[in-house]
């Protein structure tokens, strides 16, 4: 029997109890604070035991999964350095910048001979808690997994397997990388663009009768919370400051091809761009 | 009786016909280079008569649309200019930047005392083609018109009731900066996020498998056509250029509070975006 808590009890935390739930050789027991999302879990078999204290269930986990926002997760890191914990015990993650984890984790952790592995799931909806859960939410999904100096990623695919992801073992600089130019700096664009036309055209009631589905798909991320993306942004300050820095210049190529008349080197940028998305 | 020339049976011109054509004392003629699409348009009623010249249908017209690519509507304008038209007629066009063709207006239309009244209607589909003529396409969509210094919109916004459109009487100057920021910057951003992530990260067949939805939204518009993207550019420059300069700025605002961690101004830029946004 495996022992597997799973500390959030969100959207993500949510699925993945359930799904490893089902497994007839998992024993999930789900941590929250909040004790509705504890009583809906219990009742819908997304677990199979509730507690409201990590510290009392810790102990005796063969895996902990950490699925509560990032400053969260790091808080419970340095409670979980601090307990008695099975030898061969695994933590894993589910945040979405993956520099700061690790650092706690290599700061905290490894001096304390504890497997620590971070994970970033490309899953997830605008929804949030544990009504949300979805069996098939990681199905397909691409799923990173981000070792520790001392671990690697093995065992923790084969407990993961129900998930039914597709498992990227990928390292820290790669990772934030990516997601500086695939998810950040899109939001980045997402924000700007919107802040743009409301300081050239005033608020967005008024122009909004305007727009057609091309702004609204290009925004859309935009109405994304605040705080969230705020520390997200600044957890991956480096890279997304280099991607920022590339995506500027890219669109000066655009602003020379315009300001030159040169439309061979706008069909070619253009060409460029929809071959790629095309190609996505 | 009104006689109504449509010129260019795509899905713009065939909509717009086909709703004039349902009413009693509208008489629509279809003009257009491909036969089988005047057939398409005979046999379905979108319009009442067919023609491929334009000089033989042209002088019975009281209104005359030009709904073709901006190259052939500036091309139809100077062979209306030389032609004997009826003193009152109106020739209007549905091209999506003013500039250019406002300027022929009133270098061979205006001299000639023929009343010119620019369109652009927020309507249309990425579909073209006579067969998607569709009766519900201009309804409630903001149509802009623009008219030339001899002409005012009012005659041409009776004929144009049937659409069922929001008729906004704008000039040259603030359609094209408008146009600018809810429209052309938008797809330089997606063609430029494209560009940056095929730069940074390998060819898209690579990458693709790590996207979420949130990319796929903001660059779906990257796959437009490029000879036609690059003609609006370059025919809408200055406002492009200009918009494209306030878009830096604001990204810029973001790169240096990521650069100073300055969390409070973050969430100040995301939280603008966000209610803005929120307001379209």
């Amino acid at each position: 029997m495996i022992n597997i808590v799973v500390v959030g009890l969100g959207e993500m935390g949510a699925s993945l109890a359930e799904i490893l739930n089902t497994q007839s050789n998992n024993y999930v027991v789900g941590v929250d604070i909040n004790e509705q999302s504890l009583r809906y879990a219990i009742e819908n078999n997304l677990v199979s035991a509730t507690s409201s204290q990590l510290r009392d269930v810790a102990p005796q986990a063969d895996v902990i999964v950490l699925a509560t926002p990032v400053t969260s997760i790091e808080k419970n890191m340095h409670q979980l350095a601090k307990m008695v914990l099975k030898e061969n015990v695994i933590i894993t993650d589910t945040g979405s910048t993956k520099r700061d984890i690790m650092a706690v984790a290599e700061e905290v952790l490894t001096p304390m001979n504890i497997t620590f592995i971070g994970g970033h799931a490309m899953a997830g909806t605008h929804q949030s808690g544990v009504t949300y859960a979805n069996k098939h939410l990681y199905k397909h999904v691409t799923y990173f997994l981000v070792p520790s100096s001392m671990s690697d990623s093995r065992r923790l695919q084969t407990v993961f397997k129900p998930l039914d992801a597709k498992f990227i073992t990928i390292d820290i600089v790669k990772h934030d990388a990516l997601m500086a130019i695939i998810s950040d700096v899109p939001h980045v664009v997402a924000f700007a663009l919107m802040n743009t036309a409301t300081a050239q055209l005033g608020q967005a009631t008024l122009f909004g009768q305007y727009v057609a589905g091309g702004f609204k798909d290009t925004t859309r991320i935009a109405a994304s919370d605040s705080k969230l993306w705020a520390d997200v942004l600044l957890s991956n300050k480096q890279a997304v400051l280099e991607s920022q820095k590339q995506l500027i210049k890219q669109l000066n190529f655009f602003s020379q091809a315009i300001e030159n008349n040169d439309e061979d080197a706008l069909i070619t940028l253009i060409s460029d761009a929809r071959q790629s998305r095309e190609n996505l």
